[in-house]
């Protein structure tokens, strides 16, 4: 019985016949389906796990499906928007080789459910077979009489005027039948005519070969055809995020920073005033450290010192003083007013505030207090600080998920970002995922967008791929990636390919620098470095993000050999920025994201080609979405110029045609000729070029003169 | 709620706390488990279907497993056999990134369960912080209370001896951590000494740190570590068949043309004394064709002639007559009881008799009298025959499994399976099975499989890829493949990497000709291709068969230019075959077998590898399996001697040393130097190298002189 149901049948005991041994055969409940569905995309882990999509897509899906024997298939595609009753059924196109497509449009935020149905047409597959009978010469009276019976069947299924039209065709093709037979007229040249007839009313012979291949009746027959013995997938589920989710530039700054004036500590207001600045560059995400306050014991001093000075501001992780925790406000930033006003004000010029999630705690949390139990306790009874052995950040107290009350922890938890959607924030970039429990996250993440499917959550998981995957699964909207540190362009290239094979859940977000990071090919590698790697970021992917203002300052200074860390980090201390230097590359970043917001084809990451150069440090990519198509081409050495042939791959033209080109970081404008284009960069001026391609502006040098 | 259970969760609506909106947060039923599993192999569309494997396989276990935090993972593979209540458990180990392997030996036919368990390591995470503390100079007192309260409670689950074991460990650092805090002892050198303690009851300082790094006492803590909060992937069935389903030589010939006397139609007894022919070819499994009573009603005549002549024995595929059915014999072959002498007799040689099923009818079937609904009716109430418009084959009728009746053509079918298993019939050829519901094939394969876990049935789905795989997922145990047609290098190379995708469930069995299978190359090719073929078949997959004896006899005229029939087909004729024909390939087919039996390396498909020759006529592949290794070198070109330099890859030796190799067709002994070795092949002699490479013979030719 076990085995019938693993099959999915029902079943009743019953007797072999015709041997001898005792026999357990078991029936199935109905008859079985005839039609097979295999390897239905977008999935991720067999439908344990959404996929994801952005309003604005067309959620495009796949499927393997087929039947026994000779018979065509006819497959649909089912979707429902959650909440809503009705499932739109549209149909899928095959591709050959019994996979088929459909697309369904996502047009607003939350869960989409979709299915695939497939099972027998017999209606198309009636008149193949009539086809080649006729077409071979043999008598097809007896066919005719069978898709006569098909289409009365067919008919009774449609009402009004379809059903007066399907059973005006079964009777044309029954009168066919008892009138000759119709090899004749039903041979290639009646049914593979292009003419469609004015009407299915039409009963001489010759019309009724072309009403046979007619859209008209094609698409009826479809839509009133029998779907009760077809197949239907699982049901699958995508995720619909806002288009922010998709595409999207953020910037990062510490308001404590944010002081026009040097010497006092920035507040939220100097944030809110520093918007304009933002939202020049083209940012439209501005992400904002933690904002809570900031534990004294243990407090950390400049550079991440043992030893705090007493002017010393602290880690903005280090969360929670006696003036609260993780839903109030560091006074010296300001007040909730003023975050709210903060959002509102950024919300006009279209950039969303983005906030930091960081669940851990200071020893002055009011929560090591009132909750001691949601901590780790050591055997003399104090509470253990973060500690990666031989490691350890004493100004933090981390959340122990395996006290006995970890429901009332993960509840405090989910209050919190529930707290801060409840004062406008949409956006939030969560700390360290990774050492907290898979299930929480699932848990909050689904809880969250229940309820609010217009959040945006940033994973800062930088860990091991399987884990950094898996949290993007459960439901994470972006997610930092290993970009920081893929310089090559073999790393970059094969970094790029594994991306693509996770896109369906893992939408990567790139960042060339953050607070923690300040990698080794920044600090050596100048100016030329710092451009080539914002142009990498801002189009090898959708999503890109800068720490700044270090970042277009070219802060490149670290705290000691081979360390990662900013000498001076913002992290520990205030900082105050000369935003108008002349060497800052604020103007470059507006440019860049100025072509991202013009460019579609910069607007997603599917469509990413790299295309060949013949030197390993060129390296050249494309995107197109539509008509658009841009191509890079970078220099990633940032000490030489060089030069390459750049295979143009489908960009490129025959002999004597040309397509246009226009850089669109200089504005320069260039006719190309042929399949390939010789390009030199200097990383002295600028090491990359931007190009648009004018798909549509395909020219004969020979007719254009 | 529909949530909740979706993500495995029980749960009771709670209020949430600190925000306005009302709340639905549904509490886990359970204390959530940490760690995570993925990606489990052997497993076949996420375990809706079954791996296979052989009897003597080790099956390879593999999962990505993972956990959040740093905390260690420990792995295991739990295992059982079906029908048996015991479920072992041995200890997967890490390959990097999270990903895991483990083994267990499949010793007998019948179905396994696998799963996979990961759980938090306490111990060894404990340990491993522990050596960093203490090799930090830092204090352990606090972390070595931290360890005995651990040892402790792993103690309490052991008993007898082991138990006493792990309660003198837990003292051991009870007595340390009170002592000194033991930071000198635990050192890096005391903790990763390979010394193994003599026993557990030394309590002085410096053997504690090396206590705990012994393996003994790792094993017992692993032993008896808490599982209670470890996660159980889902459980995977690899379905194990007898050693001939990986390793089989196949060899098909009609019975009716097996008589030594031309003029005389052959019989099942004339098989018989034949079997020691098919024994000296080293093949082990004679598969016949159809043998059961032949219409006469539409009987085709000589080529497939629509009207046969008086003498025509008819296609043996359209089975049935009034002398029976499925379940009888030919009574011009003989009788039931010839049929089970020829498999006893087979057996005594070691090989196995093969039956067709082919599941259709003849006109004079019985079942077209007994069971007329079973069959597809034109609209006069006649019975259709077969058909692919506009082909007809007028002297078979298909069954229709769309009747109402399916369910007792369902019985009868498996019934005639069942049948000849009880004659003693081990091995069946499944005719056209695309042709028939895959519902009604995993469900008669599993039944069959059920009882008889020792039978092995090749499916003969000459069609799409999807469909073919299909049928091997639903329980097929091998499987015809396009071999017959991929004859250029690529086209060969790209073949085996796809079938190395499917290697979980679709075993490949290559045949270079068929009764409907003569292919252009060998129409044209000659001798030279003939061998080509043959060794390729031989060498490339562990399972392959030839159609004989027209294959070793070298047949190539076709029916018709551009058909693949073969002229004068054994399918519309009695033949009569001179086996002692000079120009016969029987002895080389005899050697290749033998070399197949004495060398593992062609044994297994999984190892293959491609080696580069710099040249596209000139095909070579390894394989190994432990230390024997096969080295094959085709010429794939049947008109020209073709040569090239092989690339030796990991058989390569440096400048100076050589390797043996021994080719096992000519006997011929050679030293190969260096990492390339130049090789001609010329298709007037024998136009491949089958090498034995010694793997374990690499020898200094300085050193040997």
């Amino acid at each position: 019985m076990a085995r019938a149901r693993a099959l999915g049948w029902g079943g009743n005991e019953v007797q072999m016949e015709g041997t001898g041994a005792p026999a357990q055969r078991l029936e199935p409940a109905g008859v079985p389906r005839r039609a097979v569905i295999e390897d239905v995309k977008p999935t991720v882990d067999g439908g344990r796990f959404p996929a994801k999509a952005a309003v604005g897509d067309d959620v495009v899906v796949e499927a393997t499906a087929f039947v026994d024997g000779h018979d065509l298939l006819a497959c649909d595609l089912r979707v429902q928007r959650e909440g809503q009753p009705e499932w739109t059924t549209t149909d899928m196109a095959p591709l050959g080789n019994d996979r088929w497509r459909g697309t369904f449009h996502a047009d607003a935020v939350g869960r989409y459910r979709f299915s695939v149905r497939a099972g027998v047409d017999r209606f198309a597959t009636w008149r193949r077979d009539l086809v080649a009978r006729a077409d071979a010469g043999q008598d097809v009276r007896s066919e005719l009489l069978v898709g006569a019976a098909l289409l009365s069947k067919v008919a009774a299924r449609a009402s009004g005027a379809e059903k007066l039209s399907l059973s005006v065709a079964a009777d044309a093709v029954a009168t066919a039948a008892a009138r000759s037979g119709l090899s004749s007229p039903v041979s290639r040249s009646g049914l593979t005519s292009p003419a469609v007839p004015d009407g299915l009313d039409h009963s001489d012979e010759t019309t009724v070969g072309a009403m046979l291949q007619s859209a008209l009746l094609t698409a009826l027959v479809r839509r009133h055809r029998a779907t009760s013995d077809a197949t239907t997938s699982a049901t699958y589920t995508v995720v619909v995020d806002p288009a922010l989710a998709r595409f999207s530039t953020w910037y990062e700054m510490f308001p404590r920073s944010a002081s026009p004036e040097e010497g006092r500590s920035g507040t939220l207001a100097d944030v809110e005033a520093r918007l304009e600045y933002v939202e020049a560059l083209g940012a439209d995400v501005l992400y904002l450290p933690p904002v809570h306050p900031i534990g004294t014991t243990a407090r950390k001093g400049r550079d991440g010192a043992i030893e705090a000075a007493a002017d010393d501001p602290g880690s903005p992780w280090a969360i929670g003083s006696p003036e609260g925790g993780h839903c109030a406000i560091d006074p010296s930033l300001g007040t909730l007013d003023d975050l709210r006003r903060l959002v509102s004000a950024a919300r006009e010029r279209r950039i969303e505030v983005a906030m930091d999630v960081a669940f851990q705690c200071s020893p002055d949390h009011p929560w090591v207090r009132e909750h001691p139990e949601w901590f780790l306790h050591r055997p003399d009874g104090s509470i253990g600080c973060a500690e990666n052995p031989p490691k350890r950040y004493e100004d933090i107290y981390p959340l122990n998920f395996e006290n006995d009350d970890w429901w009332g922890l993960w509840l405090a938890l989910a209050g919190v970002v529930r707290f801060w959607i409840a004062q406008g924030v949409r956006v939030f970039r969560v700390d360290n995922p990774h050492t907290k429990p898979f299930a929480f996250w699932e848990w909050l993440l689904s809880s969250v967008k229940d309820e609010h499917p217009e959040v945006i959550l940033l994973s800062e998981a930088f860990t091991r791929p399987a884990v950094m995957y898996r949290l993007a699964k459960l439901g994470f909207t972006q997610s930092y990636t290993y970009f920081a540190w893929r310089n090559t362009k073999w790393e970059l290239e094969s970094y790029m390919a594994e991306l693509a094979g996770v896109s369906h859940f893992f939408r990567p977000n790139f960042w060339p620098n953050t607070p923690d990071i300040l990698t080794d090919a920044l600090q050596t590698g100048g100016t030329a470095t710092f451009v080539a790697r914002l142009v990498l970021a801002s189009t090898l992917t959708a999503s890109y993000g800068v720490y700044g203002p270090v970042f277009e300052l070219q802060e490149h200074l670290p705290r000691s050999p081979g360390s990662e860390e900013y000498l001076g980090s913002e992290k520990y201390a205030v900082r105050h920025w000369d935003l108008d230097r002349p060497d800052s590359l604020a103007p470059l970043m507006a440019r860049l994201n100025a072509v991202r917001r013009s460019h579609r084809a910069l607007q997603r990451n599917d469509t990413l080609r790299f295309h060949a150069t013949g030197n390993d440090q060129l390296i050249a990519y494309s995107k197109t979405w539509d008509d658009d198509a841009v191509l890079v081409i970078v220099n990633l050495d940032p000490a030489h110029r060089q030069s390459g042939w750049v295979d143009l791959g489908d960009f490129g033209r025959g002999p004597g045609e040309s397509i246009e080109v226009h850089d669109l970081l200089t504005d320069a404008r260039y006719r190309w000729e042929g399949s390939h284009s010789f390009v030199i960069l200097d990383p002295g001026t600028v090491p990359a070029h931007v190009l648009s391609i004018g798909v549509g502006s395909r020219s004969s040098s020979t007719g254009a003169s």
